[in-house]
């Protein structure tokens, strides 16, 4: 087998078959076939797509070139969750707490934040103590006590990915639905869950602005994930404005907080409910929507959910009190509210923009070695279709410069548009792939 | 500027300026912009493909890639051809002299040969003692005294081209009109005649294979050399059988060398004629085609175009003697006839099965550092549309081995079709593209 033929083949337009596919991902992974060859092929797949079973065997081919992880040792039923990702996305720190306190497991790997979006693992260690760097036994060992465990990536998950997305990233060739599914879903796959629940994003602040392509990449990766024996489902929900209030780490931290103790915001909470519905039921928890959410009702109700939560930062060395009485965590030293800069009703708010106005202010990273500043951001009290006054707040701005940043307020502010009248209503969760 | 985002621009279907286009060229030349975004980048000219101003501006770049070579030390009205290349083509070894007979000056390079078809540097060498390292100064000096010289490639000429055709053929990027066009072009525009005629070769044994492929090729490469500021025309000529009889480096020189004296076979006679016509047309010399016939009838009958023949060869180090008694040229041992397996009519000839005869012989080089044997092959007696009896010979196979290679004479004999009627009258001219 020669990669030039199948290059070439891929270009007229034919199926590769598993062989084929395989012997590239092999090659690629082990330098035999070099970035020039792999770079042509990725365009061919640009124009001339993958099929169905194309996919799933390109992702097996990314998941068998690295590491996966054995999660044999935990009981009970693992469950998994990713996000295509988002400005103010703290989804992770609310639902996983709440899917432990159903018993079910989370032994998740976590990354950090680059450009507009936050991590997770960035937001948690706005905890005092709280870290990541745990041995493979006590990742273990706590979801088994504790129901939930973040770490790291640590494996060598799927470097075939690895590789490939940094080809991809410096060729053009990252917007083929095929490509990004196999990317995502063979990380996932190899990190080893019996159930994935995927939060596909859309609209102006996600990868994938229209619902057509964002539906399009939730059923390839539903696919994917069903096709390699997982029960995979995807949720679509909007992304054309931040989610939830808070953008910023610890800000975000607090939030997650409130949300599990039933005072979150709307929008938050309506998409922490409708995710958690999608993993109760795929585990077999329940099977009624109204079911499902009297019981999400019931776990922050009883403070299960947060006790998890509590639980979880204190396992990876965090101080618990930090999450009972969130007024612990320290926030940048000034605040400084942004006023509206007229009368009407909010109609967009540029998502991107919101996120680097936090990079700004030192809370996200322009590169990978740069440090953060967990306390400083923005509560956003102003969202689409609120109503607003000229020199109403938009937003309160955490900040630790001396002097005011007015550059980031203009730019803050600029993120808003403000029209005469109210937008169509919005809608949170457009659909669930099955 | 950024390669990736010129790669996108072209996948995305939109044209690129001359800056882009020259920015990607001058960098790959450099290193600057690495092999796998070359790939990407051709394999988006593949989908979406060229105009005539982003081709002709590909091509100056990759001329400017290099060195040029400098021409105006040479009186008179600089000529090049090029053939894109067919079995038993010894088009430049009756054409060149030719030329120089009627004054015009043929500096060229030219290559050896690999795979089915051989090289003209190959083919000249035939001569005892022809060589083809000569200065610059007597390579000049030579074309001015005697009108045309030949030598390797010894300058750096267009390796953008090398370096980007290399690519291309490891990542199944080779067939695009503007890439292949460029190609081309990019070398004939270094080598600096003021006058280029393209011998486009069309047919089952030639690179296009279609009529349609072939005349487009030949279109874009005239609106490349002309677009340079080049008199540049293009002949389109059959290659569905091999060119002439002789296939074999020393049989071709010895035909080549019958053709000058007016005793050639029909078709390479005819070819040689059709491309003189041209470049006396483009060199102003005459004006209609009876003109230019009768001009070159005279220049054959008066023994001056094999004159010139004589001289270049004896320019270069070669014995005179043999451009006028070609029976001096040694040729292999043993010669033997290859009898046709039934009676009927020649209907195909498969050119490239021919020329791997002859490299089976010895006559070509599978690799580049192979030897070869200039004294075997084949001269056939037999072409397209003839009628044949079973058991008369198709061919003379001269060959230098102890045994018959009966190999080779399977090959041969199960190149032709022979079928109970005549089939259709050939063309061998097709077009002039202007």
């Amino acid at each position: 087998m020669r990669a030039v033929d199948l290059i070439q083949k891929k270009r007229d337009g034919q199926t590769l078959s598993d062989d084929e596919i395989q012997f590239l991902i092999e090659g690629y992974t082990k330098g035999d076939i070099p970035d020039y060859q792999m770079s042509a092929f990725t365009m061919a797949v640009y124009f001339r797509k993958m099929n169905e079973a194309e996919t799933l065997t390109l992702t097996k081919a990314m998941v068998q070139s690295g590491d996966t992880l054995d999660l044999s040792a935990i009981d009970g039923i693992k469950v998994d969750k990713h996000s295509t990702g988002g400005v103010g996305d703290k989804t992770s720190l609310s639902l996983l707490p709440l899917l432990a306190s159903f018993g079910l497991k989370c032994a998740k790997m976590s990354g950090r934040g680059l450009g507009h979006t936050g991590g997770t693992i960035d937001k948690l260690e706005s905890f005092t103590g709280f870290h990541t760097e745990i041995s493979n036994e006590q990742f273990i060992r706590q979801v088994n006590n504790v129901g939930m465990a973040i770490v790291g990536q640590t494996k060598d998950l799927a470097p075939a990915d690895k590789k490939l997305y940094a080809l991809r990233d410096v060729t053009a060739t990252v917007e083929n639905i095929s490509l990004i599914a196999s990317s995502i879903m063979s990380k996932k796959l190899a990190a080893g869950a019996d159930i994935i629940i995927l939060d596909v994003k859309t609209g102006k602040g996600a990868f994938m602005k229209t619902l057509e392509d964002s539906t399009a990449l939730a059923k390839e990766m539903v696919a994917i994930g069903n096709g390699a024996g997982k029960k995979t489902k995807a949720v679509i929900t909007d992304m054309n404005e931040p989610l939830g209030n808070a953008v910023g780490n610890t800000l975000e931290v607090i939030e997650a907080i409130e949300t599990l103790k039933g005072n979150g915001p709307k929008d938050f909470t309506e998409l922490i409910y409708a995710l958690t519905e999608q993993f109760l039921f795929s585990a077999g928890l329940c099977e009624t929507h109204e079911e499902a959410f009297r019981m999400i009702d019931e776990k922050i109700a009883n403070g299960e959910a947060l006790n998890k939560l509590a639980q979880f930062v204190e396992a990876q060395g965090g101080a618990q009190e930090e999450v009972f009485h969130p007024e612990l965590l320290p926030l940048a030293k000034h605040t400084t509210e942004i006023p509206a800069a007229s009368d009407g009703f909010i109609r967009e708010i540029e998502c991107e923009e919101i996120g680097l106005c936090a990079m700004l202010l030192g809370g996200g990273r322009a590169k990978k070695e740069d440090s953060i500043d967990p306390g400083v951001g923005f509560v956003l009290h102003k969202k689409i279709g609120d109503p607003v006054k000229c020199g109403e707040s938009l937003a309160t701005m955490y900040y630790n410069s001396d002097s005011v940043p007015g550059n980031v307020i203009d730019k803050f502010t600029a993120a808003y548009t403000i029209g005469a009248s109210a937008p169509p209503a919005k809608t949170l969760i457009y659909d669930v792939i099955r």
